[in-house]
């Protein structure tokens, strides 16, 4: 079995943000050697998201108008007794999910036609780490 | 390691539909010969998505009206000013999500007695793929 | 390839209950002798989920009360008509989902610094198991 792992830092202008990365999980994969297996993208933090879903704008603002809907922030959530002010960016983060794993045929991504990878940044402006790991032969 | 790789075409008759694809993804997982693994579902669209959930028909329509309540149509999507319709349908796939990963033991599913796989379509009418890959020994 | 395999049993006490589970994964991951590689967690049942975010008690009760505002009981859930009392559980259950995958570093969880991983019962008072799955080598 062969494997390998890179980590990426983000650190956004705004305090939430969507970047596709596809480009760089591909690059990871080639830099394997892997012909089949899986590719596993992980946010290491509990206020940002990995997402698959299309490379258009005006969707990615639907999408953040979507989460601050179902998930808004709260002047009275609990977790701020703690100090924090981020309890929306946990929940945005449940809602979408901190990992995505894709498959790998071929030595390349199996995705769809218009499937791109993308990093959710809801508690933003300041260091943010994600993990790619790659595993198969 | 051991891998294998299947597609599945689905045509729903209906725009929105929820297919039970669990003997389908066991019979991959028998074919691959793998005993210990894992083996990913994926969702090869942006507008569908793959879920774990029980073969109920009754909780199969409330999934529905619920998926519709929380990621209602709206004709002012963002989204829907790139000629699209179906601004829904991927804030739905975000939602259930566009694959999970069951565990192979033994050389079988190790799923729980009431777990299912379901395909779900929510922008049908037309083909749309899926992926099953297996990797393991 | 090296694989290892546990499965845990929760009877909860409270009908929805937050468990942290990150010293049990982690565990399986050290008995596996797997340096690099991937862990499934997986909830076997549809009426319990599993997540990754902070140990915090504020948030914790947050979590608990958004999923009832997001999926809330209803006395008219067709499910309940085959008898059953639990149709929120299996929303509840597709909205945090029932498995994550965490990555396996140098033998060790890959998590960031604040990330645990957790058993969420949804419809407890029962015993209810989950599946731990290492892969890699």
């Amino acid at each position: 079995m062969k494997s390998k792992t890179e980590y990426l830092t983000f650190n956004t202008d705004r305090q939430r943000e969507y970047i596709n990365i596809t480009g760089q999980v591909a690059e990871v994969v080639a830099d394997s050697g892997i012909a089949e297996g899986m590719v596993l993208v992980s946010a290491m933090h509990i206020t940002a998201g990995v997402f698959v879903n299309d490379a258009e704008s005006g969707l990615l603002a639907d999408i953040d108008e979507w989460l601050e809907q179902l998930a808004p922030f709260r002047s009275d959530s609990r977790h701020h007794r703690t100090g924090e002010t981020n309890g929306d960016a946990h929940l945005k983060n449940l809602l979408i999910h901190h990992e995505v794993i894709v498959p790998i045929t071929a030595g390349e991504l199996d995705l769809g036609p218009w499937q791109q990878v993308y990093y959710a940044e809801f508690d933003g402006r300041r260091p943010k780490r994600l993990v790619i790991k790659a595993i198969g032969e």
